[in-house]
């Protein structure tokens, strides 16, 4: 692109909002996006660099000049001020600690104040709040008089006493449905449990999920109110975990950046490869045991993928259940055994249909009911050992602390190369020389 | 558990949220998920059935009588209905539409006329629409009128014109804070785009995301507005698409049952089982060309799962990369290039980083420089066809209509097994015979 074209694209980008440039500068190439980043104007800066997912966002970062880091943190919620502020180098923090006014500064603090995880490092501190003896007519008053410092994402308010604590909510829908001569005592609900500040984030979008929730009450140990959860940041954390699990059992983070610097990729990449390459060798080894076998009945080297193939297969369908089950909360020993009978009864329903189908071919193929016997028996109990691993090892890695959809799909396929390999050429140095 | 403690369970499910049900309904094996189900009052059962994922429905509906299934409905939301009633057997769904008043059916047909994967199929008709002529407060005293008839999750009105043409849109934070005085056309925001109906469901995921909408307006080809999407529904949406991805990627659906019966199970893992039977023989076709190569040096056979695993997992990193990027809008044939060339570069540089230290192993194992540097040239080769079908097979699939997330990894497993013994056996066969 040429000079005017770039112009052009600066104008463009003023009538963008941040979110769609974050989208925009996702999908540059390196050096496309720093141009375009560039371009555009340091008022917008802040939102966008909110947006963009955290590897593209630290990486845009690390070209910045300090006092624009600062400048950008200007129109920033504090929410996103408290997630922003840990990735930056300490410096420059307390440079943007000193930017902001008292009140500021103390809301900050308190969302700083919990793990980034929890309703508390999730909630923001811009809640509406009312009396539950005044009547409506007051409130619709003092919000007229608030105007434009009602965030306009506000689907309610909050009901809380004196102390702070908190009583329950009041929907705007209610507010301006019933009579304004009632009490907010009368209107406001109560349906709604507030989170405590140290429920962990992955409960509050089972929650809003549940329940349908826009926004919901944060609350301390004490029952005060100190802040406010939006759907808007409950829908980023489910895109956030669905991506986790689909990118970690390719062994990548979900802020994995399209685009990211070669070197850089390939040094994370590098990681995962050469834990496959551990297990690999593993599987090589055990069939370096049975080098006579191979060496007398060359068919087993040719048939031999195909059966810690399929256990592979047959393993990561039952895992892949398993790790969807723990993610939901609805898989936990309690339930583990049906699980695994089930996984097993499956697995002997295809074990048997797809020993036959495998025995039958093997056995035209190289002439010999012997390997065809084999090879049906040894997938079989491949395909047996992959639905008891599939089912028990996510579970069990979950108690260990150990993410299973990162971990697992590795560990799984480690013990079908192993058991596929080992029960087909095991069985046939027994039965076959 | 016994007759008292399922009537406690009878006493506790009237105290939960139909989510909530459904939730535990999920969670358990299949004889205690129907006694469970029998034993939760008819005026639970339609919400329910709304909120459990499709296999687990259709599975209850089965052994539901024809009277209690209409009599679910009656409760139900005009966008659910429509998701549901396209799944029951036809008698069934005239005797529901028997059961619907004029204005219900009217919806409903509206909300059926549009596929269900369009704004039209996702949004509910429960709009409330002002002039924007009025003054405000002319629309509290209307929203008064309303009371009960306002849905309780209205953030904002619509304001159409007396053709039922959309303008805009007039949030209640705008409409309790400003004067009662104004009129609608001064408040009024003009910033939300509505959907057209015929917007693929993800496009309105993807923009209520980057807009953090709550709801949106949805117009016919004419503008007419014709009802409106909530963010309860995208975000169902948001959870469906992240599991599609993980699930799918192990030949599963996103709605498969972790109890789901046995044979149901087995017949729908045959088929994946049966497509990856069809790759591993086609690797051990090509194996089978080496026969006389495997014979003579057996250290072949033990090392060639390690160039095609190595292959397979690479090739999977890139391909993770390439369907999200295609799932979030940020990866296109304009584009693919420059992930091609940085896919390129890493896979080069991880390729001649993991060749060595796979030489030097092999090399000592077997005694032989010759197999290092086969192995190592193999592996080279194998990253690299890994990295240009991972690249490019997504969005070779995408242009066709498949569905990457689905057919991507046992298409590229295939080939970079392939391409893995191909190599591997070939180079050994060209140079160590």
């Amino acid at each position: 692109l040429d000079q005017d074209s770039w112009r052009e694209a600066a104008a463009l980008l003023r009538k963008l909002q941040p979110a769609e440039i974050a989208h925009v500068l996702e999908a540059l190439p390196l050096n496309q996006r720093q141009i375009l980043w560039d371009l555009l104007e340091t008022d917008q800066d802040g939102e966008t660099l909110m947006e963009l997912t955290e590897n593209v966002r630290n990486e845009l970062l690390q070209n910045m000049h300090q006092d624009d880091i600062v400048a950008a943190t200007e129109h920033m919620d504090v929410d996103d001020l408290a997630d922003f502020i840990q990735e930056l180098p300490s410096n420059v923090t307390e440079e943007v600690m000193r930017s902001l006014d008292e009140q500021d500064r103390r809301r900050l603090e308190t969302v700083l104040s919990y793990p980034e995880d929890t309703a508390g490092g999730l909630m923001n501190t811009d809640t509406v709040t009312v009396r539950p003896e005044v009547t409506l007519d007051v409130v619709l008053r003092y919000l007229r008089q608030l105007g434009e410092r009602v965030p306009r994402d506000t689907d309610q308010l909050f009901v809380t006493n004196r102390d702070d604590k908190y009583l329950g909510t009041l929907r705007l829908a209610d507010l301006v449905t019933n009579d304004p001569n009632e009490t907010v005592a009368e209107v406001m609900s109560l349906g709604v449990q507030p989170f405590n500040v140290f429920t962990p984030d992955s409960d509050v979008a089972r929650r809003f999920e549940q329940y349908d929730l826009l926004s919901a009450p944060v609350v301390d140990e004490q029952g005060h109110l100190v802040g406010r959860i939006t759907v808007d940041d409950v829908v980023d954390l489910i895109r956030e975990e669905g991506e986790h699990q689909f990118m970690g059992s390719a062994g990548l983070s979900e802020d994995e950046d399209m685009f990211a610097p070669v070197l850089e990729s390939s040094k994370r990449r590098a990681v995962w490869l050469g834990i496959n390459l551990l297990t690999a060798f593993l599987a090589s080894w055990v069939i370096g045991h049975f080098e006579d076998t191979l060496e007398r009945i060359v068919a087993l080297a040719v048939l031999m993928p195909i059966v810690a193939s399929m256990g592979g297969v047959g393993g990561t369908q039952t895992l892949t259940l398993a790790i969807r089950g723990i993610a939901l909360g609805q898989l936990s020993s309690k339930n583990a055994g049906y699980l695994l009978a089930k996984e097993l009864a499956v697995a002997l329903v295809n074990g048997l249909l797809w020993a036959v189908v495998v025995g039958i071919i093997a056995g035209i193929w190289f002439h010999s009911t012997d390997i065809a016997l084999v090879i049906a028996a040894a997938m079989i109990i491949n395909l047996i050992a992959a639905a008891i691993v599939g089912a028990l090892l996510p579970l069990a890695l979950d108690k260990l602390g150990i993410d299973p959809a990162l971990a697992g799909g590795v560990l799984l396929t480690t013990v079908t190369d192993v058991v596929g390999f080992l029960s087909f050429l095991g069985l046939a140095t027994l039965f076959l020389l």
